[in-house]
């Protein structure tokens, strides 16, 4: 059994706001788990599965959307909860390499990785075995409670995880429950009706679940090689082996399983428009770039998308630098893309892009004095253009330009604000890394 | 009970280019159902429900994606069959109005609307009921087989179809199973563990079934008014009132059903990515636009699209309107949009983008001879393109444009060849709607 530990010590990136929830609300449960979880915490997540059912050549676990794996999405998700000290992944023999590359391409923490066997349960206990012995046989501090979850279920909630983990040292086990989606029949061996079960009596058994370390860790080494052969429910070989009765939770319907192909464009959908909530408008304080973004916010705000309207990135405002995935910088009858730039520049320094793709667009408006034509050339900005988002494009952020002229007839003016808007939506929605670079009209 | 017949007598709009099979195989498919359905089958589509788990406030049914709603890909699927006569959609009082606007927008036929009842089973007799009763109590010709599907399972395929309505007519009942994703488990009342059930024996029932007429409608009259109010699953009535055993046949996993938000993204992915397997390119015939065009078709058949290069849309290549997605004009030194404005009028014409949206993608071929950079602006064609696109977008028609120059420098060319594929692939998969009338730069 190789065993490979992960610790870039990167403390200090910035936190990520709240897939779920608002940030507030995460602080809020931050200290509600730091007061309750006095206990150390550990994360088996087995990822060897050949993700036969997707279609894909690929195991599901290892696909990718927005330019990274479900599995680094899952991690990620159990780095961001504070009690949670340490997170092993057990894969597959040949997909080693590729997950210490994902570990490392994503700056993991904290994240051990361990060979699996040939069933999932055997990976399952070679995930929990290695908490407490080292690949040597050296003893390890084990934790109090493990949480055993799939890595193809990239989206839970750590109010969830620490309702688990709390019902699990309390009773030795605890499983998310889910409400049956289909009825469920029993069928004769000639493929008939026999009956159908009453489904209020009934549950899914969904992930994650929580365990005593010691009631998991006895019931593997309890359990009979027909266990490990064709059990699928851990929850049920605690209560053979240990006699431990688990504590069963309802789950938030987030917590599905990716299975299907289709399964990946609903996280990807999911995971989109956490990202497209809300955008900040950048407007360098000119009062007809802050005239632009207050008619922007307006729109914007109508097409279900929250707007921020600042001058600059300075001293307080720098905050949105940490925490905003989506900018709009208005420059007025300035072709140079200096203000871009610095933007480019700080989200650069700061490695604010590498776990999601940040859009920048650069809001051109053109104010002449004798109110010429919209269709007139803006000479030599789109190469330019497209050499910086070129650049930018091989860091993860996707730089879009947007070109309008300023018109004082109120109603043409309010069609190109308009357009300006459902074209910001789209390009944040979409996050198409083929059309950065362009310089769209309005 | 209000009762409305919707028959446009449409019989000529062009066949769908099989959403899940080629054309070829529908065909076959076709015949050897024409050849084994000799019987009246129709159809009952229970969409009365709320769609509170979607987390949305229009029923799920009723969300649209790509500008249609859900229940309207179902109607479609059950209007490809050519041996189904019927369709019944029961919804609820209130959404009468809207369903009858959607079966006018989108040319249904041969659909009855029929109002809902208080429960799920209470809609299903009233559909099923209409078949043979008219408003007035007047007898209608029943069908031998009816087949119950529901409105949020858009995708099934004509051969599943055709299997449950045979076993149907041989058993009198047929329903399709799918294997258990999650553990089922019985819990205790106090929100413990009880058992697990052995996955293996059991199966989830979906949807659609097949009945002989008489089978469902004599169950119907025959059942409780508690089967009425808590029976979810209508094999069950079968078997419990006519003695009927369901035959039981495995089906796709297309068959799930829309239930959350994130399902919608699903169903949108499916669809857009059965629109966007293949483009046509439209040469005009030029030595340098037919040499662009089968550059295209590498680049792109790499990105897996499959690209079909024509001289023209005239003759045998006129098919390609009538069941190609997605098209390319290629123009070289040419700023006028006529032969854009040709494919649009064929397609507006032919009513070609009634139910999904088809693109055109322009693409200028700028070739000068003193190899000018590729920053010249192009004068007046911007304005006049998003007119265009502004009218094309009214008939679900997206047009958008990409602008290259010619370059005898091989490596910028491959570059910029390069550039156009990955565009259009993407602007064919998004099919973003803001984006139309824009001309890009390669």
């Amino acid at each position: 059994m190789t065993q490979l530990q992960e610790e870039t010590g990167d403390m200090d990136r910035p936190v990520e706001p709240g897939h779920f929830s608002a940030c507030e609300a995460r602080l809020d449960k931050h200290m509600a788990g730091l007061c309750s979880v006095d206990f150390p915490v550990a994360v088996v997540l087995p990822a060897g599965g050949s993700g036969e059912r997707t279609g894909l050549l690929t195991p599901k676990q290892f696909c990718t959307f927005l330019n990274r794996p479900l599995i680094s999405y899952t991690i990620q998700t159990f780095e961001r909860v504070p009690w949670i000290q340490s997170i092993v992944v057990v894969v597959a023999k040949e997909s080693l390499d590729l997950m210490m590359d994902i570990i490392h391409r994503f700056h993991h923490r904290n994240v051990l990785v361990v060979h699996g066997g040939s069933t999932r349960h055997r990976s399952i206990f070679n995930g929990v075995r290695a908490l407490s012995e080292g690949e040597d046989g050296t003893a390890r501090v084990k934790p109090k409670v493990v949480i055993i979850h799939d890595a193809v279920r990239p989206f839970v909630e750590e109010d969830f995880l620490l309702k688990i983990t709390m019902a699990a040292k309390e009773q030795g086990a605890a499983g998310a429950i889910r409400p049956l989606v289909s009825t469920v029949i029993a069928t004769t061996l000639e493929g008939y009706l026999d009956h159908s079960l009453e489904r209020t009596k009934y549950r899914a058994s969904e992930m994650p679940q929580g365990f005593i370390y010691d009631v998991i860790y006895q019931a593997y080494q309890r359990c009979s090689e027909s266990d490990f052969e064709f059990g699928t429910e851990c929850l049920h070989l605690a209560l053979q082996y240990c006699g431990t009765n688990a504590k069963l939770i309802e789950g938030p319907p987030t917590l599905w399983k990716v299975t299907y192909k289709r399964d990946l464009a609903a996280a990807e959908s999911i995971v989109k428009e956490t990202l497209s909530q809300s955008a900040c408008v950048v407007t360098g304080g000119s009062a007809q770039a802050t005239e632009l973004a207050n008619a922007l916010q307006r729109s914007m705000s109508a097409l279900d998308m929250e707007v921020d309207v600042i001058s600059d990135l300075i001293g307080d405002n720098a905050k949105s630098l940490s925490k905003e995935w989506n900018f709009i910088q208005v420059s007025v009858n300035s072709s140079c893309f200096c203000e871009v730039g610095r933007i480019l520049g700080a989200l650069e320094e700061a490695d604010r892009a590498l776990l999601h793709p940040v859009v920048i667009i650069w809001v051109y408006l053109n104010v002449s004095e004798d109110g010429s034509s919209a269709s007139e050339p803006t000479g030599g900005e789109p190469a330019a253009m497209m050499e910086l988002a070129t650049g930018a494009k091989l860091g993860n952020i996707l730089v879009y330009g947007i070109q309008l002229h300023h018109s004082k007839e109120a109603t043409l003016w309010g069609r190109s604000v308009e357009k300006v808007a459902q074209m910001s939506c789209a390009l944040i929605r979409d996050r198409s890394p083929a059309l950065t670079g362009q310089l769209l009209q309005a």
